[in-house]
């Protein structure tokens, strides 16, 4: 048996709610979709709970999944995870670290380690400590909910095994301290971010004024949980393949590289609502000659669903729609190719949902089921069932020929 | 966007199996049931497996995953488990073991670990034993199938961190031993429990009988898997919300609050089969007002299960049905509304089943499949798939516009 060739598209956001104003139809379910019902038809489908049930996927994390990574577990260490939450990229190489906005007095002695979970303002105070340069190291930080923070290094020579400066009690804060020699400027630059951020918040603003309301002042910032990014064992490694993506938008190629993918630079495609689907399209059809998996990620649908617009959104399905049509008419049964979202992004909450979204599997000996359309909807009444995004990969590989017998 | 109430509604021992006699209907096919086909019509509909596949959940442990906690981790060691499948409530602070009926000779010499696996006469052994006080600590005892049984020290100062009295083998039985300074007293009550269970059972008739038949004699309880329930973190900090129940049964209530629910005291909430329905909708839509997830639990139809009385359950699947189109009158699209079960209690079997449980969630932007009726079969129709309970919470929550993003 010939292993077949691979094909993953991934429609950021595409899946989405029902919309009243448009007859309680989803953007999917309201655009004309031939090439995607074609698909479905042909195929088998289900809905795919990207990370988990209830779990709102960022578009980092759903990747990892959908490339068959836990991204649970390719974080080390909370503080990568508590930025992921908050919002800002961790590439590798970065260490990342939670924190709390605290209280302490004159002497740096912890006298409130919430700073009376401070509620408003903590997004003033974030931005008085981002941005600074400490040697030749990056500082971001960002606000979580309540007296919560996220803080990320960015730079070269940092590693993430140093102590906490949280001492997780009322006591003097403590000194990060390198666990091995390699982290030893990691440790000097995070104290001496600690030291910075309790000299730019002791006098700023929302503090004075919580003061004057006899509140607890959020004068400094305390670091836990280093962690950063782990070294990804690549695809190649991982399933024996050779893998290409096609994708305009940053942060999914970092993923894609990450994993060790050959990322196109395909020229128009930008990562925006002006993408050029047409050279995504030909780029796709190109590396499927020299590559074993093809991925490709269009941006534009989680765009206008952040956008909240509903008939943007259905014209950028009918143009992937069109996109789709166009690689279809030149490859033939020996490609399984798959056709899913990394998350819902509704056009009603303008941000990621936890909503499971719609995976339809096409090609040579794939099953196939009733599914006639391809929305949220007619998907979840398929074959495929309910299923997970870190299953897709070896769901994709099994249908190519391509798993591996585990077993006499 | 602002985030929805919730409101989950888990009719206790609610699903059940075909029956001949009754057309092959389930009760909760034969019921009359307009408020519920509702729900399921503007909603999207499944089946959850509340602990895994071929589980049978107790109603402990099925409300634990309910509310989204691992009751495989909420319970330390095996202990607790076992008493919560004999049927005896663990609360936090006791200590729960699992046991052998075991024969021993006058040195007290292990010689049958399992007393010839006895079958027949452990009920009448384990009153004999069960319900002693030692110290300031109550004995529950409850036999378990063949020479199984378990164990709870119910009282003050205890603590799980004890040695197995049962050697495992066939030698002379050990001592309990504390690991730590805080579980001396505990292991001073267990080994107290094993020579008064050599008392008491030595020279009880089953023992005589079985005697004078040639078989060895169930005559010491052998304790092992010393357990006690984790202090669990509680809803408000683990998804920040406040929540409230209205529950009749004693044992649902202990649940609740132990996962820091405001448990209402609702007059005429009996838990039994004479429970006000009326009084139950009004308490859940007055908390509400104040709680952003209100739990309501109706023993009734478990009741009714165990009686193996197919029409009381249908009586009461109705009377639930009034109660849910009152509440469903006076709510709107701002609250998610999920139904479901914590088990089946098939009315053939008059004891909780592994069959799985029908779930059917409604509420502005949940996805509508085209379920239009809530009962075992239909629900597994839709569009919500095969769900595992401790996921209902996060998918409700997701549902709420309450879930967290993970990722950027």
């Amino acid at each position: 048996m010939t292993p077949k060739k691979m094909l993953i598209i991934v429609c950021d956001g595409l899946s989405d709610r029902p919309v009243k104003q448009f007859d309680g139809r989803t953007p999917l379910q309201a655009a004309r979709r031939p090439a995607m019902d074609a698909l479905a038809r042909h195929g088998t489908s289900g809905v795919m709970d990207v990370i988990g049930p209830g779990v709102i996927p960022g578009s980092d994390t759903a990747h990892l999944a959908l490339f068959g990574y836990d991204p649970y577990k390719v974080y080390t260490g909370r503080g990568p995870i508590e930025a992921a939450g908050a919002g800002i990229e961790v590439a590798r190489g970065d260490v990342a670290f939670r924190c709390n906005f605290a209280t302490v007095d004159g002497s740096l002695r912890v006298v409130d380690r919430r700073a009376g979970r401070i509620k408003v303002g903590t997004d003033q105070l974030a931005k008085a400590v981002s941005g600074m340069v400490i040697e030749d190291i990056k500082v971001v930080f960002k606000e979580g909910s309540e007296h919560r923070g996220a803080l990320v290094l960015k730079g070269p020579g940092l590693d993430h095994r140093v102590t906490d400066v949280d001492p997780h009690d009322e006591q003097r804060i403590l000194e990060a301290k390198a666990m091995g020699p390699e982290a030893e400027k990691t440790a000097r630059v995070l104290n001496e971010f600690v030291r910075r951020s309790y000299a730019a918040l002791s006098d700023h603003p929302v503090n004075r004024a919580r003061v004057a309301n006899g509140q607890p002042p959020a004068n400094i910032i305390l670091p836990r949980g280093a962690g950063s990014i782990r070294e990804l064992e690549p695809l190649s490694e991982r399933y024996g393949i050779s893998c290409a993506a096609v994708a305009g938008v940053t942060l999914v190629k970092g993923i894609c590289k990450l994993v060790g993918m050959d990322v196109a630079d395909v020229p128009g495609a930008t990562g925006g609502l002006d993408t050029d689907y047409r050279a995504k399209a030909e780029a796709a059809l190109r590396l499927l000659q020299t590559h074993d998996l093809v991925f490709i990620n269009v941006k534009a649908s989680d765009i206008a669903g952040h956008d909240g617009d509903f008939r943007m959104k259905v014209q950028v399905i009918e143009s992937i729609d069109m996109m789709l049509g166009m690689i279809l008419k030149d490859i033939h049964e020996d490609v399984v190719v798959a056709l899913t979202a990394d998350h819902s992004t509704p056009v009603a909450t303008k941000d990621h949902s936890a909503d499971p979204v719609p995976v339809t599997i096409s090609g040579g000996g794939v099953r196939v089921d009733g599914v006639r359309e391809f929305d949220e909807i007619s998907a979840a009444m398929g074959a495929l069932g309910r299923i997970r995004g870190c299953d897709l990969m070896p769901i994709v590989l099994g249908m190519a020929d391509r798993a591996k017998k585990f077993g006499a």
